[in-house]
């Protein structure tokens, strides 16, 4: 069950990009596991990967394929990552591209490949040869719904949203799917995140756009510390509405904000679907000497099992959150300056417990569904947010029970 | 219940060691939860405490005390940690010491504080007052095993060891107690240790033999990646033995090799008693650049909470681990060249699960209650071992359920 989110809204057509979605039975049958994305030629894409240096076969083949292509094709897998399946792993990530192409009739190299699910087993061609034309079958501008359905793997809920934009008197779409609800933290997380748009962006500036877009958003979240070796997110600008954005222009303001918002939104979805999660977690850091030392107290009280649990229990123990700050690696830090808050409750000042703390506010602020952890560390200018979930018994279920 | 332990063994008295233990009632009513530690007044003292910022009124006191004076006593509580207590607590802390010198007629700087238990309350003066009579009175050189139950806190099993060393046809002796099952990770943990010797070791010699055993023991554990606020390691020798260990000497190698080998079992005690642990895993990092790098790998896969479900659920998803290699943030890893054992089964190489791998001898490797995971980075001569336990329901329930 997610935390406060519940129902994919209504995903809105983008004019240049179709999606085909079929059961083509990878892992499981009578589920959505297949997922064609075809772009229209004018599209421009940029992308972001994993860093893990185990980086999964079609991460390395959709690298590959962008240094010598425009992409018209995304094909996404679900069931199967195609992850530690070395050079026969890169060959399968080949030959569906290969499907695609001769399904739809254009060369390899323009399509991407995409795989979520179990590391270190080997795709099932045979299973692609027959789902792939099924899916490019039923390629449709509606099918976005489908599409976030189709890039599920132990998500409980389907993520997208869509949002229109009027600039200069012309509306574009910006519409997103995301999947991912563990092995999340940043430097991208077991995620794959699709934002399509029809307005026109050359891609040196789109790249621009979707960088900075993920540093604040699926950078900034963390279920368990762990990283996927097969996360991607694409930007993808098809220039089928006309407008233009270009470089320090007011329309570029005003679509960069917007893609911060929707990346966001999207990562915290990630978040309110985290694997077991009964908590929607904000980690916000302020007063730091720099962004950095900011991230480091955020992630280290977002990692932290024994705050993650107190969280879980729904237990003002404000004393793990104090023990994290300090252990975070921040030098010099001066203790009698910090304030700790959960939600707007002063819990920690002057080195210990605040005066004005009490037990049942404590209380009152850790009973709610949505909880914010506020660092004041009283040093700077700088801050960062960091989006998390609790560790529950359910955490350890998923993880104990299903091999993803 | 502890991996693979069971029962404290019979600890020998160190000549100029003196313990006494009592119910003081400081948190449970009927639980030993105050230690009084004499030293004889030739005793030379090391000490290692926590990296934690936010360290604890006693450590503070403790670090004090020892620039001032040689100790003569400890006090050990338990039920309280008296951290996150600001400016009174570290009153409380003096005032505790004060007391014990009071009853034993020495100044309150010859005396150490160390508590552990919940953070941010406030000790209670009145059960001191009461118990360091008590705790005194019992003072004995056979005090060892009820001073190993009297520190516990979550531990299930007291923790303790002796061994004797013949050094110039002289008998010494050397032994230690220690407590911790979680919070507990390099840095120190959720730990406090005390070893006595009855050898002669001047104080700058036994802070160095301090400091190495420390690097490879304490230092090598973890369960949750969590610091505590109260970590505190004390190595004591009171020279009763007349056998004199000097620098550079064959007696300090031995004693030195002994004394390493004590902190490791004492370390791995911990481990085998933490918190819900149903395995003791051993990952060991072969072949790296440094040893920093081979660290930074082990404690990627120790802390990975997708690992540790894995090992609670005994299922041998090497894919998890590979995963967790490939974000350790060491450069240019050769994955070609890495392989991955799960006990003496090679289950990853060439980027990709073994050829020689079946499931069958993965789950028998998985199955047992003691694991290693051994990589081998295959770029140069380091190593490094760290010891760490699963995550199970049972450490969420203790950490959601109990107010450490």
């Amino acid at each position: 069950m997610a935390v406060g989110y519940s129902i994919l809204p209504h995903l809105l057509p983008v004019p240049g990009i179709r999606l085909g979605t079929t059961e083509a039975g990878i892992k499981y049958t009578k589920r959505r596991d297949l997922v064609v994305i075809e772009l229209a030629e004018s599209t421009q894409t940029a992308a972001v990967f994993t860093q893990n240096a185990f980086c999964a076969a079609p991460v390395h083949i959709a690298k590959a394929h962008l240094n010598e292509a425009s992409p018209r094709y995304l094909l996404i897998n679900t069931g199967n990552a195609n992850a530690g399946t070395g050079h026969n792993g890169l060959e399968d990530s080949k030959q569906c591209c290969k499907l695609v192409a001769e399904s739809v009739n254009c060369n390899a190299n323009e399509v991407l490949p995409f795989s979520t699910g179990v590391i270190g087993e080997s795709l099932v061609i045979d299973v692609f040869l027959a789902g792939i034309p099924q899916a490019v079958a039923n390629l449709s501008e509606s099918g976005w719904e489908d599409a976030a359905h189709g890039i599920m793997t132990t998500d409980t809920i389907a993520k997208g949203l869509s949002e229109e934009l009027e600039l200069n008197g012309k509306k574009i779409t910006i519409t997103g799917i995301a999947k991912g609800s563990g092995m999340i933290r940043p430097d991208m997380a077991t995620m794959l995140a699709y934002i399509a748009t029809d307005a026109a962006i050359d891609a040196p500036l789109l790249q621009t756009l979707l960088n900075s877009a993920v540093k604040r958003s699926f950078n900034r979240i963390t279920v368990d510390g762990d990283t996927s070796t097969n996360d991607s997110c694409l930007l993808m600008a098809t220039a089928h509405s006309g407008v233009q954005i270009t470089e320090n222009s007011e329309e570029l303001h005003l679509f960069g904000n917007l893609l911060n918002s929707m990346l966001q939104k999207l990562a915290q979805l990630m978040i309110r679907d985290a694997e077991g999660a009964t908590k929607f977690v904000t980690v916000e850091i302020d007063g730091g000497a720099s962004e950095e030392e900011c991230e480091a107290v955020a992630y280290t009280i977002a990692h932290s099992p024994l705050v993650k649990t107190a969280l879980f229990a729904s237990d003002p123990n404000w004393g793990r959150i104090l023990a994290a700050v300090g252990r975070a690696g921040v030098m010099d830090l001066d203790l009698e300056r910090i304030k700790i808050y959960l939600g707007d409750v002063l819990i920690v000042e002057n080195g210990g417990r605040a005066e004005s703390y009490t037990e049942a506010r404590g209380q009152a602020a850790m009973d709610r569904e949505e909880i914010t952890i506020r660092v004041e560390l009283a040093r700077g200018e700088a801050s960062a947010t960091v989006w998390t979930s609790d560790l529950s018994y359910k955490y350890v279920e998923i993880n104990a029970e299903y091999r993803s």
